[in-house]
């Protein structure tokens, strides 16, 4: 896989680089972003990196990570080049309407890296852009940089990469896990990752009340082969004290039962709102279900969110099943 | 890595070839017995592999599986090759006596071929013996068998080194993680082995009755960091009416919690007689641990049987550990 021209020029010719990512970071925005600021310090430029706050404790770990600052104290003035990595447009990188419009304002170089598919907003927002849907983790693009510019991978920047590509793959569990992936995996090691303390420092980490959470959940399990859905209500993310981020990578557990094809689960984020993940095995493509509820994302992981209660967001869900026959 | 000359040559100029593996055997046994088996086919030889029955539900899917016969009807008469894999002495064959004294008293070559640590019974048994601890699976060691016999991977045997792989290794999250894990694996997808494929069969398959018991081992579980224990009693499996191989895996699940460093799983598997599975996060090493109670292991994954109550070995358990001052 080959960056493109313009990319690698641009990352050459400038001199100060802003690097930004998605709301909600997880463990490949962070890699990639970390692992791009790393290499282009290497490279004697200057760079600064923004995220919104606090840094999820799971990626506490990774090399560069206190480097990041605090989105709500961003300013643009002292860049001439704003790179978007594992986010292909300016909506995605806040929820502050400020923040979007100014980089939507930026003058200088604007740089995508992402591994989603890319919108009209991109287009018109990127002066460089590299998008590849078919690579697993936005980081695998960021290895790709590092090798066209000669740069021989050091244990902090493997390790980022290393953290993009498990926690994009579900560890080696997805269906975008090709060859590839084990190529830069093996690479990642041998400069230096620690393919055992990174998988404990990323998923390993839950608290009494994340471990409480999660019990809640399996008890909630309604099992009618091939679908399993559980649901976590507001009342019980309120009295255990927990937040959304402490449901990350639930759903993916639901489907462990052998009958299961997919697995969803309910999220009452507030009241009456219901954010709703999807996983399908195999063949089925639920991101067609998730798309009809104005929901996305890929043929196995999908989501979407809706208002209402259990009962009746669970109908919903459920007859749509029956219309597409997966029911 | 380089299998040993006198062991290609044994695979070279014998005809007739036994294959064996332990009992309760997993997914590096049967990956190693089926891509050894498939292996000295495609080279024209004439092979059997056995194992204990029935084949449990989650390896059903491993190429060449249906070819594997029951161990009860083994007899020794018409090969003059023996293979023991992800094995190393007769004894660990299997639980009947006079299997195991046939298996001593073979009078044609016997070859081990093993990661597992060799003791002395091995050097007594063994007329060839390939055993490398240092490699995540024996998996690994036949796919350095087909790179010496120069034989190109292929679907069926890719598949097979793969399950090897991830299932020693906990789908790449145990400390033998490696470069070299990493490098095979690339190259049994590259041959046809589909990782998400082979991780859904061999992981996510259990039955109802296997996540209620999941979901028992979660409610006893006593969390005083830096150790986390479960217990599953006899009653319990009565209860639901399941067996030992039902808890794989379980104990791995109990290092989620962010400061537990050691979980126990404590499985009542008759009346009175426990099966303690150990498993530690990074230095910390339970094997010693284990071997105080006459068990064995590795550093971050060792077991051990013990007689008495619950109470009785919990008691036990902690003031071991406490004399190792890991609590």
């Amino acid at each position: 896989m080959n960056p493109p021209k313009k990319l690698i020029n641009a990352l050459k010719e400038n001199e100060r680089f802003l690097i930004l990512t998605h709301t909600a970071p997880d463990g490949d925005a962070f890699g990639s972003q970390l692992a791009l600021k790393l290499l282009l310090e290497e490279l004697g430029k200057k760079v600064e990196a923004f995220s919104e706050y606090p840094i999820p404790e799971q990626y506490k770990f990774l090399p560069g990570v206190n480097s990041i600052k605090d989105l709500k104290f961003l300013s643009l003035d002292s860049f001439d080049c704003l790179i978007l990595v594992d986010c292909n447009r300016p909506k995605r990188v806040s929820y502050q309407k400020d923040i979007v419009d100014s980089l939507r304002e930026f003058k200088g170089i604007k740089i995508v890296i992402d591994h989603h598919y890319e919108d009209n907003e991109t287009l018109d927002f990127a002066t460089v852009s590299w998008i590849c849907p078919e690579v697993a983790a936005t980081s695998v693009l960021i290895y790709y940089i590092c090798k066209k510019l000669n740069f021989a991978l050091n244990k902090e920047i493997a390790t980022n990469i290393y953290t993009g590509i498990i926690v994009d793959t579900g560890n080696f569990q997805f269906d975008n896990t090709s060859e590839e992936v084990f190529s830069i995996a093996s690479e990642c090691v041998k400069a230096g990752a620690n393919p055992s303390f990174i998988y404990q420092q990323s998923f390993e980490n839950w608290s009494i009340k994340r471990f409480n959470l999660f019990k809640n959940m399996l008890s909630s399990l309604e099992v009618n082969p091939p679908v399993a859905i559980a649901f976590l209500s507001n009342d019980v993310f309120k009295k255990l004290n927990v937040i959304e981020a402490d449901t990350e990578r639930f759903v993916e557990f639901l489907r462990i039962l052998k009958d299961v094809k997919i697995a969803a689960l309910f999220r009452e984020i507030e009241k009456g709102f219901i954010k709703v993940s999807l996983r399908s095995k195999g063949d089925i493509d639920i991101s067609k279900i998730a798309t009809e509820f104005g929901g996305g994302g890929h043929k196995n992981a999908a989501g979407y969110r809706i208002s209402g209660s259990f009962e009746e967001a669970k109908m919903k869900l459920i007859e749509k099943l029956k219309n597409y026959s997966l029911l």
